[in-house]
């Protein structure tokens, strides 16, 4: 399933090492064509790692053959040793499955500052391996070998018109946006340009993985990728394809929230009538981002003050004063001031939506982000990564 | 001590039955001239509470006769009502103490929605109890009377050229800048006008408080207030006046950054060699307000690629590979790369010290923040506040 359930894709999933568990920690995804087509999306912080800096070169002409996807170490802040080691993987990969290594996509994901020889080897040999375990139902492996501290594989299928989309992505902590904000490959058997998979994978990621915010913390590291086969010959029409793969990344963004580092609850923040989308995301995300609210959301307390406070930080068009408030279908604020009583919210469900009324405008956006917890601070405080 | 050390000015402290557990809840500081100067920063919140918005229009004209302070219920987001109320605490101070409601200015602090009629009276009752209790030691009372999760009254004294300065502070959570982020009252015996009280004002909260960002949630509700009533005849040399003042409200952040809700870290964050105090500012905040960051430092864990990954989050100018960080001490990044084994740093003490630098200009700047913890989150999430 995953990136093996489209059409000319083949996937693997090996233990090399990097993984102190000796669980699989190098996973490779191969384009059998007949069409080669790639298209990625990248972290926007500006501190990128090695494999980043390596993979926006190679998706450039629009032609991507694999990718090659480590766990067990970020390949991020290693100088031009860690570069090389990017380079070195490529070549690799290339090498045993006869392409150009300037068409081979890398990804990396652990500690930052991890990158030395052993690691070097390590992933080499791992990425040897993996094209010697090259499968047509390999993506289950490849979608395990990415984990890091994710507790379950996270995997995706959609099928529409004869076409099929799959995919798989890893992600638990430092979960923000800011264009790709975690590993994901995403195949199709559709006939897609260059051009079209870029358009399509800008437009779905916008509204999926984008908003998608955890924790605020923005990787380093995380990438988007697809890959189109063109196997089943069949040009899809491009809005339908783009309404499929947007679900589709929804999918995995909410399988991503569902399994985020520590969390208890799933917290939907859905801002409404706000003048303009982009108001509508900076608000939901100033809510998300507020650590006494989701403080609060972990405590089942259905504190509206904490979120007016966030609200007001923002430059979103709004009157404080007029701005309505509900959770779990309970108007706790309206007009700025109490309505329900907020001991009438249950809170103890996993799932939690908020609604923010700013009745100003037409539009609306949805953020996804967790709790605030002590899970979440023993995972981080307790382990590097 | 505290704002009863200048001369001039009296104060007191009362328990009102506004907090459940009978302390003192209704503080009062009255300034007995013979000037009458008062200057005030608020804090920038848009949803701002209205004690905020009846004060602001207060120190509009420079005069400020008295300060009264409740904990116990911020009277944010309590309508019409909530304003009435904060007018009619200040006509009451006022027929107390046979002065104008305009200039007596009202600060409010504790759960957000709290403000209904039982809160009014409590208040107006208190009101009255505190202006009969008044006295020019009260202030070590009026310290107390304003606390809500701190555990311990913040105040601060300083004397120059014959003139003193003195100040309380209260504030454990919410604590994050935009102007003033807590309540502070602060009294000096030195000859202002109003515009030099303002301009004093301003140029030392936007060095100390503003540098303040302890879990990066601005409060609805927060007001610096300075007090100045020319009791000793002097007029202070005002370059000297602002540096004692900046010197006295940075020790009061410095007290709440120590108090912080449950925190067990005193972080400071120092970026140099930016290339403007904008720059620095927003780098040090980005670091502050990272949650991986503030959980690492809990965790006793110098890591460095966490700091890395938050400065690339900004739009400061900068080299993501040319950049050196120092935590108490020890250079763990240079370049951009590992350089000394994080395991050198010795992250147990409670003062922990980040230098981050960033190789490109002149300017430099220290943002003051907390780790994030267990404690943080067990009491964020316990209580409503």
């Amino acid at each position: 399933m995953s990136v093996t359930a489209a059409q000319g894709f083949e996937a693997a999933g090996v233990a090399a090492g990097l993984k102190s568990t000796g669980k699989p920690d190098v996973a490779l995804v191969v384009n059998r064509g007949p069409q080669k087509t790639g298209a990625a999306v990248f972290t926007s912080n500006r501190a990128k790692a090695n494999p980043i800096m390596w993979s926006q070169q190679v998706v450039k002409d629009g032609v991507v053959e694999a990718v090659v996807l480590n766990s067990g170490g970020a390949n991020c802040f290693t100088g031009s040793f860690g570069f090389q080691t990017s380079h070195l993987t490529a070549e690799k990969v290339a090498e045993k499955l006869g392409v150009s290594a300037g068409d081979v996509v890398v990804c990396s994901t652990g500690l930052i500052g991890t990158g030395d020889e052993v690691f070097r080897q390590k992933v080499l040999d791992g990425a040897t391996a993996a094209a010697e375990e090259l499968s047509d139902d390999g993506g289950e492996h490849a979608a395990h070998a990415i984990m890091t501290t994710d507790t379950i594989p996270k995997q995706a299928v959609r099928e529409r018109d004869g076409w099929t989309i799959g995919g798989m992505a890893k992600g638990a902590g430092m979960l923000a946006p800011g264009l790709a904000t975690m590993l994901v490959v995403i195949t199709t058997d559709a006939v897609l340009t260059a051009e079209q998979a870029d358009a399509v994978l800008r437009g779905a990621t916008r509204v999926s993985f984008d908003r998608l915010d955890s924790d605020g913390a923005m990787s380093t590291n995380d990438q988007v990728t697809l890959l189109a086969s063109g196997a089943t010959g069949i040009e899809p029409n491009l809005e339908a394809f783009e309404a499929e793969l947007a679900a589709l990344c929804l999918d995995l963004a909410e399988q991503l929230m569902g399994d985020a580092e520590g969390a208890s609850h799933n917290i939907r923040i859905e801002v409404r009538r706000a003048a303009t989308e982009g108001d509508a995301v900076t608000v939901a995300r100033s809510v998300a981002r507020n650590n006494l609210f989701k403080t609060a959301i972990f405590g089942n307390d259905a504190n509206w003050g904490r979120v007016l406070a966030a609200i007001g930080t923002t430059d979103a068009e709004f009157d404080p004063y007029n701005v309505d408030v509900s959770m779990n279908g309970v108007r706790v604020c309206s007009e700025g001031g109490p309505d329900r009583p907020r001991e009438e919210v249950d809170l103890t469900p996993r799932d939690t939506h908020v609604v923010i009324d700013l009745l100003v405008g037409e539009a609306t956006a949805t953020i996804m982000t967790n709790d605030l917890t002590h899970a979440y601070v023993h995972e981080n405080s307790a382990y590097s990564s």
